[in-house]
């Protein structure tokens, strides 16, 4: 199966969906040229295509395996591992230097460490995106290792001393050392602060770990030499609950102070689970036995830690829904283009079946479908960037808000788009969907977790309509519908001085805005448990009008630019405003009503009826 | 995990949104008394919890293996099959004698077997419905064995000769013998006018088939002494395509004239695939060399012989859809009744997820899905019951149609619905439905075949906007949407007299129908073309609606008699017009548009962009 990375999708995107542009102009990115941007995407998509590819379908058959306390990865991660490290694409958003620029929002700190080198390309989010949907594309269990590692570098980078940082990043900031989360707990998934795992002082400014940790993301391995694990853990005598938890880096092996690992720490993957799909992901039981570990932030901090950086892996979550679709896109569009079945209306005999009108139907709702998630990701990675390089403070801040309220339907809409969009490739392929050889079944297999990890889906729906909608009373959810409001009016405009038919977009654009602002509206007066209730739907609603209107705006912007895409992209977007733009009114229902008819039915007669 | 089929929910939709009783009142019913259907109904949950639901996850991790061309079931289901045969489960809606009644729509010809004895009990398609639902619920890939044997049985006695029925259909209602429909080949999915296998009379009446079939589900196995093959294969000289195709008989072990099973046939599993789910019904590449074979029905009139069989095997497929949906629904709700993670709004500490508002959403999306899919099984096995058993003519006729109709929604709408339940139910399990042990993803793995087989759910739409709504003009559609607009009426007056809160379902039901009246008359004046593109949102628009009103139509009845399940239903059913019903609409702008945007984009361009 050969995977193509939809480079001219991005481009195109990256031009008329957001404002790249000015993205360009601010004065961190003047380097930031577009022939840059083509070799990186260039680049990004050999490395995708020629080393990450092929060894997916191999990954998920042999997946990888736990023997002796030893993870060993599946035949060729090792080695692609390598050539992903030796390319320097994990520092592609690093800072260049610490005290330098960093994607994660935050600055280094330590003044005595202004200026040193870390090796970083400081690259804007927005490339990071494009690049990493093409891994995730070509290799998703791959892919999860270097965002792994990304996320400890923000954290170190964010909340640890200068010694810490002086020690770890350089080698994480190549990739030549992994990074490791550890979270959950049996106990403690979505609610972190029932978390057990104990940290002890050890008198000498270092503490000792004990307790177990389950479901961690490439836990241990052998594709580095040493892996510098985050662990969330108690103090001693700290409160209860969310409010004592502190956060610990502790490495696989301990390191000396010229950065050399030596001895084993206390640190061991004891199992390994036997998942639905991303074989070759290395999810692990991990058992810390007094592991030796330095407290990263201000003690009883950790969730607080935690959470500043958690942003960056929900976006990329959302990103992988997108890059897993494209290729089960891809696979489906192949497939379909291939195989003969059935008489093609007005087509010659031996016509394939992509020439069947529901088949096509099947492949247009793919390509676009991922389109308009695509679309939000990066307008979320955009937010981002901005919130960083803008050049005024208010309209950082205004961005700084636009990314907080864009984050949770980016991971929440991307990800249910990832299964939808694999579960319509596997019908395309009837009978050989089913069957594990054709892959398709994979993808589908390997999508289904993104909406369960980093947040499940509800949780990013109650982030969205708690935290991002009502507690600012709507005002940043205002300000995006007003910017969509600006959409639907260019798009007016356009359509009639031009001549251009783009009314069908226009209807579709305007009911669904009505039934964002007065979902909205709702989301901001009901009650907590209400709220609660609504959250899916109405994450499910601004999903499909935030998503139509960015395709809509790409495709107003590409025609007036001329851009030799546009006729193209303008008739996915009219499929778009069918078959997901208009869906966005039918959510009302479910909103509007809310908790009530949920928990109408009494809970102890849901097992007899 | 336990399994405790729904036999509340089937007993009140018998009851309630179909009209039992009228069944009942028919001559050929007469022994149909309540108390004899809970008996079955008991009966077969007792037989689903007990003997295959424990099975079932075994059977996931085994599967069936393929060694030196013999099939060896997973460990347990031998044994399984045995209980189910000796329970003369089998012979649930086979006739009761030769020349008796018989579901499947045909009477057994041949006036010298009159009334010889078969042991089948002659029960109609609704109770065969019921109980297999709870089958499917409880192990999917057993429950695919008796379904193959009840296709074959109804084959041969639809078309076979007097002699072949009298020598195979006795052991096949016990369930001594198996059946297997032998269909597919590469290049002959959907397009079975495509197939290759061979027939060449052997001059003694007999035919030797040569060929390869693909996907045949218990092609082989060791449950039983013989499989009894049908098998589509081209006589020499036969017409191209669809019009020069027959139907054989072959059994796996030939048969001497007393019945006893002898000399091996011709016919052998050559390779087990490897499927995405229901691991332990082996599907076979089955290669037939020169096995010897009888006709059955006309030369050349194959494809028609097996179509008029394919009905009740596609609604069987919607029945899987709700049964492994029901089991997915149970296993996330117990699930949710213990699993703890974070506070539950106005509830002590402690207290299980089952009362967060997401989930508790989640848990009602799939109940009330369920239940709108079984109803419209249980509509479409009524309306074929009742073209048998209705005394006059006229309505046998018009109920002919209405099963006709409803067939290919409840393939499509109940498998579609599996797969959304089942993935909901992962979603419900976090982090936890993703690993393999908890079963929620076997559920959501199994259930994905159901929307490809007995031919996909595309294929179903385009039966149902082509042969079943254009062909006729709209007569049987609209002969439907009046009986929903009774339904509708109905309801009015019931809330409008009893101050009984429907209103919420009125007005769902109201706009559903004013869709479902607009879709239907834009899909019988729109040409091949846009119909072939409109078929599926016209399929789900449907679906959406019908079930509505028959859930509606159930509480309507329930709470005029009283049932003490009224008030939860009446519950259930608010959710369901909110989640469900309330889409309807929604589908209305791809319908319209039809064919247009689906081919606008040039499908050489769809790998460009």
């Amino acid at each position: 199966m050969t995977f193509s990375p939809p480079i001219n999708s991005i481009q195109y995107l990256l031009r008329h969906a957001i404002d790249f542009r000015a993205l360009q102009a601010c004065p961190t990115h003047s380097d930031l040229s577009d022939e840059l941007v083509l070799d990186i995407l260039v680049g990004g998509a050999a490395f995708a295509s020629d080393v990450l590819a092929p060894i997916n379908r191999g990954g998920d058959e042999n997946g990888a395996t736990l023997k002796g306390g030893v993870v060993t990865t599946a035949p060729g991660f090792k080695e692609a591992y390598k050539a992903y490290t030796d390319a320097g694409w994990q520092g592609l958003s690093a800072p260049q230097s610490i005290g330098g620029h960093v994607s994660g929002g935050q600055e280094l700190g330590g003044q005595e460490l202004g200026g040193q080198e870390l090796g970083g390309m400081g690259l804007p989010m927005v490339i990071s995106v494009a690049v990493n949907e093409m891994l995730y594309g070509a290799n998703m269990a791959f892919g999860l290792a270097p965002m792994l590692t990304g996320s400890a570098m923000n954290a170190i980078i964010a909340h640890a001393s200068d010694e810490l940082k002086k020690l770890y990043l350089p080698k994480m900031v190549t990739g030549e050392w992994s990074g490791g989360m550890n979270l959950t707990e049996p106990q403690a998934g979505s609610d972190l602060g029932a978390l057990r795992t104990k940290a002890t002082p050890n008198g000498d400014g270092s503490y000792a770990l004990s307790g177990q940790k389950i479901f961690i993301t490439w836990g241990d391995h052998d594709c580095t030499d040493n892996i510098v694990h985050l662990v969330l853990a108690r103090l001693p005598d700290a409160p209860a609950g969310s409010r004592g938890i502190s956060l610990f880096l502790a490495p696989k092996f301990l390191v000396d102070a010229d950065g050399n690992p030596g001895e084993r720490n206390g640190i061991t993957a004891i199992g390994l689970e036997h998942k639905l799909g991303i074989h070759a992901s290395p999810t692990c039981v991990m058992e810390f036995a007094g592991a030796k570990a330095w407290l990263v932030g201000p003690e009883n901090r950790g969730l607080v830690c935690m959470f500043t950086m958690m942003n960056e892996a929900r976006l990329f979550v959302g990103v992988q829904g997108v890059g897993i679709g494209e290729r089960a896109f891809q696979t489906a569009l192949a497939y379909a283009g291939e195989r003969v079945q059935g008489r093609v209306a007005g087509a010659e005999p031996g016509a394939p079946i992509s020439g069947h009108g529901d088949v096509r139907r099947m492949l247009m709702d793919m390509k676009s479908g991922i389109m308009g998630a695509r679309a939000i990701n990066l307008a979320c990675a955009y937010a981002l960037d901005m919130s960083e390089a803008a050049p005024d403070e208010e309209a950082r801040t205004a961005d700084r808000a636009r990314q907080a309220l864009l984050t949770p339907i980016a991971k929440a809409y991307g990800s249910d788009m990832g299964v939808a969009v694999t579960s319509t490739g596997v019908q395309i392929h009837g009978g050989m969907g089913f069957i594990e050889e054709t892959g398709a079944a994979q993808h589908y297999r390997d999508a289904r977790i993104a909406p369960i990890y980093e947040g499940t889906n509800g949780i990013q729906a109650l982030d969205l309509a708690g935290r991002k909608v009502r507690r600012d009373g709507g005002a940043a959810m205002a300000a995006l519908i007003g910017d969509l409001d600006v959409i639907l009016a260019d798009t007016k405009d356009i359509s009639g001085n031009n001549g251009l038919d783009l009314g069908c977009n226009i209807r579709h654009l305007e009911a669904g805005l009505v039934a964002m602002k007065s979902a909205t509206g709702m989301v901001i007066a009901m009650d907590e448990i209400d709220s609660h209730a609504a959250a899916v739907p109405y994450l499910d609603l601004c999903g499909h009008v935030i998503s139509g209107a960015l395709l809509i705006k790409s495709v107003v912007s590409g025609l007036k630019a001329k851009d030799p895409h546009a006729p193209a992209m303008q008739k996915l977007v009219w499929h778009h405003s069918l078959k997901y733009l208009a869906q966005a009114p039918a959510y009302l229902a479910q909103i509007k009503c809310a908790a009530a008819p949920v928990f109408a039915y009494p809970e102890d007669r849901l097992a007899d009826l």
